[in-house]
């Protein structure tokens, strides 16, 4: 498959008139061919109108149709084989083990998806039973979900496959009867085309209306703004800075008809170290937690930027062996030269702040957009006084936060803004202060985890993948995982419908062998 | 139990300093003791600096002490006896039938929210198994929904009891495990606080925290915005107008942290009279249509405003039954002065609209806030071209449309924004146009009914009254039926915790006995 540079609308190509842009490989700030042509209006207008047009019959085919689209989906995106891959490195200086990686998580994703709607619990099928001796009558009343319209993606920078074009969002959509307009992010255009022409091709292929898929390439903030804007746009999905994710939110409220907006923006998930774990194993959580915080080059959502411990020999411990760590850690290539300067410069802000000390650095950069991976300490009254101490630092870098007592650590839990994870070291003997913990942790994150690292994020039925804000716009819902999908859906209720016009989710018979709740009992097929 | 005019803040009562005002006796425009006074952000920062403590405690209470905590309010309200239903219609216009009417639906709100509770649904409990032999191994992770937080509640005019005080709102985020400030609608304070302080006994009665309910009365908007603003507050539910509704959505939005906001605003339910249907029965559905149309004196969110048919005899017939029943319905009190007003003023607006007719209307007006019901038609080229024909004239007006074809029905509907309900009079012969209508109204509408009219809001699991902007602000809930709940909570994952910290509902055994989804199969207790 050659990358052309041409945007995809529908079942058609288009060149767009906003000038022209390369790919930048931020190992070696190099461009790469081939020239992309971004887009404007007239194309979001185009894509939006096919959307919309393509929406009533999507939403409406079967869950095994609907289902084996996204499984061609996935088989595409394996077919492309190393072409991918190789585009993928080249535009995001991620090394290509990690890329297979998340090409089989992406994969995964659409499977699960695909499994989810043939299940067909996401419909969240209800039927209330007609009462007519009672008075009044009781109508027959039956509630189904369904897609909520189409829904705007925005390409996020940090998973150029997983979160990106054939992402969890585009698939929980796609899953859910939603077409999806993807908005590319600039730093991996060609990895973008690549996929989307996948995508374009299971349409066709599938037999499904053009509109289901389109994607758009453009140069600044306009597109994006149009494409939210647009009144064919129901829901808009993003992974990205927070700076990114606010606009969006705020284009979405000033529509005529406002719309939900599903933005994932900042975290720095906070690990707690409780004492007894801490004085058990402190220099095995601290190798553990260097390798977690440099995965990647620190470039999760999920990376652990905050560190809480009690002051004392055994945090010391602690920093010591993750500070011996961190220094044998080389710099990795950032996404794009932007993320590295932002970086750099966060870095720098935080060297500055009063009250933190530097506590050393991983090996010296050099290649042009490599990081070198940052520990920083200070203390829980300094943290709680200085705001600016809980902005992301987006990369490698992480600060340890020394509590003189129990009650700091408690003090700090409180003072914690929305995160999208909370993780507890801890021992038996830690339990008690655990359960005090506990209660505010829920209240701040979308998952706790206990004695591991929350840079993995397992994409299954249980995974919350978001959080109160401003880890997210949204702490009803998560960008990963089955649930995922309940983000696209909107509920319908049908009272008295004919049988012959009722959706088969809803006949009499259960057609479709749904688990369905009748009269507030489960009723399996 | 007597009226004193007092704020509820958790345990205690408060008299405010922002001035005093008294409830108006709409059907004679006179002034009821006694002076209510009216809080400001004091109050508001009490009531919600109360409900964040309570917080923690009141969400992890079990189901069946929240569910007797329902009960208790339920029976409270129901021992009130005669003195809230006299007090409700002094202040409100309503028939006493009425008003026990939505007595009973109130309780059986709060009942109903206490059986969904106990069966534990709503907890979303979803168990993936580990799989410690895979490469990377698979935590374990287990989810369910935990309670929002503190939630504010508007009490809305048209529902004194069942969307008020302790209505739908307030029953499901108590239900949820949510405590609840209540902004007192101003048109019902007596009857606010008699219900309130049902609750506040309740609270006291179950020994719950005394956060868990606060009851604030104000003067003009600020005290609401303050409300909405306040950071402990996490949600907002609203029922009223539009520009009120809108104005608390831009509050929510404008916060630090920006909340959800459930606002019902407005609907004007279209009723679709298809051919078939219209021919066979044009003066029965014009006589039942009436009866829906003058229910309330009009005052349900559900009120048909809007019908649709094709031009012609049997529309002729329609339109002449329909107007034979208005000239015989007795002019109703409206809820307040100023809904009456409003009522007048947009009747006008509407006769004054070039291509509009006014066909008729009801029985003349004696009393003062007396609403004459009206009934106006129009053709849908007009109705197409005139943007102000969707608004809503909250009472017993309607309009009716006649299409030259189904094409132009088609289009009108399209043309339509979003509905709280969407009805259909059909007959066998018309499932044809039937099928063209319902995926447009799908879109449109939270209830599609056929043969019916939309007056009715059944409480039950599979009632949806919400709908697509500007009928409500999140199409994605309901603020009538089981559902509700859903409102108010968001997901929680746990990721490898130790049996002893789980939460009960995620504990191996299932010691709550629930229904729960493990490794994607519902498996029951």
């Amino acid at each position: 498959m050659n990358i052309t540079g041409e945007m995809l609308i529908g079942q058609s190509t288009a060149r767009g008139t906003e000038g022209t842009f390369r790919a930048i490989n931020p190992a070696t700030n190099e461009k790469i061919a081939p020239d992309f042509s971004a887009g404007g209006k007239p194309e979001v207008e185009r894509a939006c109108t096919l959307a919309q047009q393509a929406f009533d019959t999507y939403r409406e085919t079967t869950a095994q149709q609907r289902a084996q689209f996204l499984e061609e989906i996935a088989t595409g995106i394996l077919a492309l084989g190393p072409t991918l891959i190789e585009r993928a490195t080249q535009e995001t200086g991620l090394p290509p083990a990690r890329l297979e990686g998340e090409r089989a998580r992406t994969v995964g994703q659409l499977r699960l998806f695909a499994k989810v709607i043939r299940a067909g619990h996401y419909l969240n099928t209800t039927l209330d039973s007609a009462t007519p001796e009672r008075t009044p009558p009781r109508p027959d009343l039956r509630l189904r979900k369904i897609a909520i319209g189409p829904v705007a993606v925005f390409g996020a920078s940090n998973f150029p496959l997983a979160f990106s074009v054939a992402g969890g969002d585009t698939a929980a959509a796609l899953a859910a009867g939603c077409p999806v307009v993807v908005k590319t992010h600039n730093a991996h255009p060609g990895t973008s085309e690549l996929v989307g022409r996948v995508i374009q091709q299971a349409v066709a292929a599938c037999q499904l209306p053009e509109g289901v898929f389109s994607l758009i390439i453009g140069n600044g903030n306009e597109v994006g703004q149009a494409l939210v804007s647009h009144p064919a746009i129901k829901a808009v999905g993003f992974t990205g800075s927070r700076q990114g994710g606010l606009a969006l939110m705020r284009a979405a409220a000033q529509r005529r008809e406002p719309i939900p907006v599903y933005a994932e923006m900042s975290s720095i998930n906070p690990m707690f170290l409780l004492p007894h774990a801490l004085a058990a194993r402190a220099s095995q959580i601290g190798s553990a937690f260097v390798d977690s915080l440099t995965m990647g080059v620190g470039q999760f959502c999920t990376n652990p930027g905050l560190v809480i411990g009690l002051a004392g020999e055994h945090l010391a411990q602690f920093q010591e062996t993750a500070l011996q760590a961190l220094k044998t850690k080389a710099a990795g290539t950032m996404l794009t030269p932007g993320i590295h300067h932002a970086y750099v410069a966060g870095v720098e802000r935080m060297s500055a702040i009063a009250g933190v000390s530097s506590l050393g650095q991983g090996l010296a950069a050099g290649a042009p957009c490599a990081a070198q991976a940052r520990l920083f300490s200070t203390d829980a009254a300094t943290f709680l006084a200085t705001e600016q101490l809980e902005d992301e630092v987006f990369g490698p870098s992480s600060l340890i936060v020394a509590c003189r007592n129990e009650e700091e650590m408690s003090a700090v839990a409180e003072h914690l803004a929305g995160q999208l994870t909370a993780t507890l070291q801890l021992d038996n003997a830690d339990h008690a202060l655990a359960r005090k913990l506990l209660p505010t942790l829920e209240r701040k994150a979308g998952r706790i985890l206990v004695n591991g690292y929350p840079t993995g994020v397992e994409v299954s039925y249980a995974m919350v993948h978001g959080g109160p804000f401003p880890a997210t716009s949204d702490s009803r819902s998560t960008s990963v995982g089955a649930s995922a999908i309940e983000r696209f859906l909107r509920p319908v209720c049908y009272q008295d419908l004919p049988a012959a016009l009722l959706p088969a989710a809803l006949q009499d018979g259960n057609p479709l062998g749904l688990t369905r709740l009748v009269d507030g009992e489960f009723i399996s097929a």
